[in-house]
């Protein structure tokens, strides 16, 4: 599987001279993306494209090729990759589309057979590419100004719809969110989803998983796979095609078996896997696990200078499954008043109140990280109070990297809060907009550390 | 009430040299805010602020004052009310803390047996003050470069918690929503949520109230309120402690008693309230409502050129209560096949896919807004894929304007994605970020119009 995310040389089949097509968007997000070793186009109609030479077959390139990647049309698929093999290139990335997808199983099942007898592997076909940032392999048939590229970081995606995965890498990008391997493996004719998944667990850049899947062909290998990898690296999935109508619309897009939901559910239980039952709740989630972040227990502490955030984050960690509240120990709670106005409510939550300072902040976030009842603190920061200043994210970045008790961080705003956020987010806190969706992802996280210690 | 939104002149009493001052900050925003009327700042200790004459006293100031804004220690709000009732100012907006929510029951109590007895009317106390767009009057107690102002347009906010308010107001403005106004009113010591209700339900520019809610002191006149307001304009609602933990978190907020979560829910039901179940869903319904979109039936017609988007749309609402998936006409059908290539699926979804070019996008629109089959439409917009020419959102305002049917538009993406989305909403289109949280608005919206029949 290295070949795949660590190549010396990739062959890009099929690079035409339009610069709308697939093949010459990959070639060229390969270049613009930085990638450090050789970057050959083939195309039998032309000689040069973006001044690099051009090949007319993959047989005519004298260098070993680690990778070639095919854009070419579905009916010639077959005949690329047997030229591939011919030069002993077995690894390969198919994007075309048009095969089971669309009703051509028997295309599809002949490229396959082709593919084990040679000892052949194949990401694909009918995908988006796949994309490393650590290893800055840009292979998304995308242009760059489209859907923005993250940095290197925690986050590896699966993903078996390509605009899903397109449209969620560009938004957590935006959202400084960082990323290892994203990785969109469309009809899964050779590899699958539980290849993918097993050779993430051994990622050392990977730290949650996120998975979007339609249909699985071989349950027990998923099972299994599911199983082993949940132990060693978390995993947050996504299913399409739950409901009996949105099973139908699976079978239209990559042919695949949608599959009863409670089957579904009962397996991502057993296995340990997040269940996540929106895209949004997915990425909330991997947010949280992206830089590492464990949570020991289930106890959970929250500073808010707004009181009605306070009592929202209350109902919703009361409501959660796997949360309770904590109590601050009676020595906590004698020294915070003593540092604070009367005004300042001392139990959870610790109420700052409007007239908050940074100071204050500062004083209720070193007590709470010594205090050895709490767990978690979910930490709001709504920066449209006046005594707020903006060196809090300095305080709040120290304590991140001096406590093992992992900080949430709340704030709702536009820009001015927003670029505050990002900058706690480069510091790798995890932060959210709103209350109830970090205590979503908190609880399920939680779920996620009792599940994997009776793995 | 007209006096609060539409005076001709305030007086702001306890206007402080101190810039990070409350009564200073509201002065200021007054005038920044560009309010046409006078605005006249009271001090005794003081002669001139920011260029202005100061009174000593409202006393001392010979025109008609309109609206008496009140930002003064607790202990000498009641001296002030008593001025302010002297030259016949009726209107109060107080925003000084200090009352019930720190157990002052009796200065409050004081407080509004002085009011009713001399027949004045007051906003607050312990409030961050009122906002309206089209009065240009910003009353609020932050600086404007912490919380940006919305523009003028169809939400009202009403909020018993300044922070809240605050935070969900200036992410709002960030994402190009429109306010008429905003009111937070604190510890309703005179003036009640059922009083501003009243008054909003006839408030010409307000489309849609979002309501939060700590404590009810007069269960019997919220209720009525609610019932014969929810007639009138759709209120999208929610509350602080519902759990017997949150409940306890309120009673330090701002002095009120919670109340169970089963009654509530309850009297949202009866009355025809939007509940919301957190921020952000209060947010996303009161965004479709916004523009005074209207769903006369529930049935929805997906388009898209994401597959897997198609398929989560799907599984939302078929998991949804009161949404069914709409069936294209075979009229339509027929007529869609004949203009689109075989690889369009031509069913509910439909799925444009990858290679959607914004005519195809046109075509599918026209023909849905056509199609008396279909109530709603739910527009997958991924502009991720290059085929798609930034005038679709030309193509989409278009239709907007010509169709009577709302078209609820969902796209996923960093900056180039969030331009194009702001773009539609200010053409007066509801955008989302995620499917599943586009369907579940339509959900409550569709629950609202089914209940508001039987009112």
């Amino acid at each position: 599987m290295k070949n795949f995310f660590e190549p010396h040389s990739i062959a890009v089949v099929g690079v035409s001279r339009n610069p709308n097509k697939v093949g010459h968007v990959i070639f060229k997000n390969l270049i613009e993306g930085g990638f450090a070793g050789d970057v050959i186009p083939i195309n039998p109609e032309t000689s040069q494209i973006l001044n690099y030479k051009v090949y007319s077959s993959i047989t005519k390139v004298s260098k070993k090729i680690d990778l070639a990647i095919i854009a070419v049309p579905a009916n010639v698929v077959l005949k690329v990759v047997k030229e591939c093999n011919h030069v002993n290139v077995k690894n390969l990335l198919i994007v075309s589309a048009g095969f089971g997808e669309i009703g051509n199983k028997k295309l599809e099942d002949e490229l396959r057979n082709y593919l084990n007898e040679n000892k052949m592997s194949a990401i694909g076909v009918n995908c988006l590419g796949i994309y490393d940032a650590y290893h800055n392999l840009d292979a998304l048939f995308i242009p760059r100004y489209r859907l923005r590229r993250p940095k290197p970081g925690g986050i590896s995606f699966v993903c078996q719809s390509g605009a899903i995965g397109a449209a969620i890498l560009d938004k957590a990008t935006e959202e400084h969110h960082t990323f290892s391997k994203f990785i969109s493996y469309g009809n899964a004719t050779d590899i699958d989803e539980s290849d993918l998944l097993e050779y993430l667990a051994e990622d050392k850049h990977t730290n949650v998983i996120c998975l979007y899947i339609e249909g699985i062909k071989d349950g027990e290998k998923f099972f299994n796979t599911l199983k082993k990898v949940s132990k060693i690296k978390p995993i947050v999935a996504i299913k399409g095609g739950l409901t009996e109508q949105g099973g139908k619309a699976v079978l239209s897009h990559t042919g695949a078996l949608a599959g009863k939901k409670e089957v579904y559910l009962g397996i991502f239980k057993q296995t340990g896997v997040i269940y996540a039952e929106s895209l949004e709740e997915m990425f909330d989630v991997a947010s949280l696990l992206e830089k590492g972040v464990a949570c020991k227990g289930n106890r959970v502490q929250i500073i808010t200078n707004g009181g009605g955030y306070g009592i929202l984050s209350t109902d919703a960690i009361s409501s959660a499954h796997n949360l309770v509240l904590a109590s601050l120990s009676s020595e906590t709670a004698s020294n915070l008043k003593k540092a604070f106005p009367p005004t300042v409510s001392v139990h959870n939550p610790l109420d700052l109140v409007g007239d908050a300072t940074t100071e204050r902040y500062k004083i209720a976030l070193e007590a709470c990280s010594k205090d050895d009842g709490i767990d978690a603190i979910l930490l709001i920061v709504l920066y449209q109070t006046p005594l707020i200043t903006t060196d809090i994210v300095e305080v709040i970045g120290e304590m991140h990297r001096e406590t093992k008790k992992p900080i949430v961080v709340v704030s709702t705003g536009g820009e001015f809060t927003q670029n505050l956020s990002y900058s706690l987010a480069d510091s790798g806190l995890p932060t959210f907009s709103y209350p109830e969706n970090a205590v979503k992802a908190l609880d399920k996280l939680a779920w996620y550390e009792q599940k994997k210690r009776v793995l």
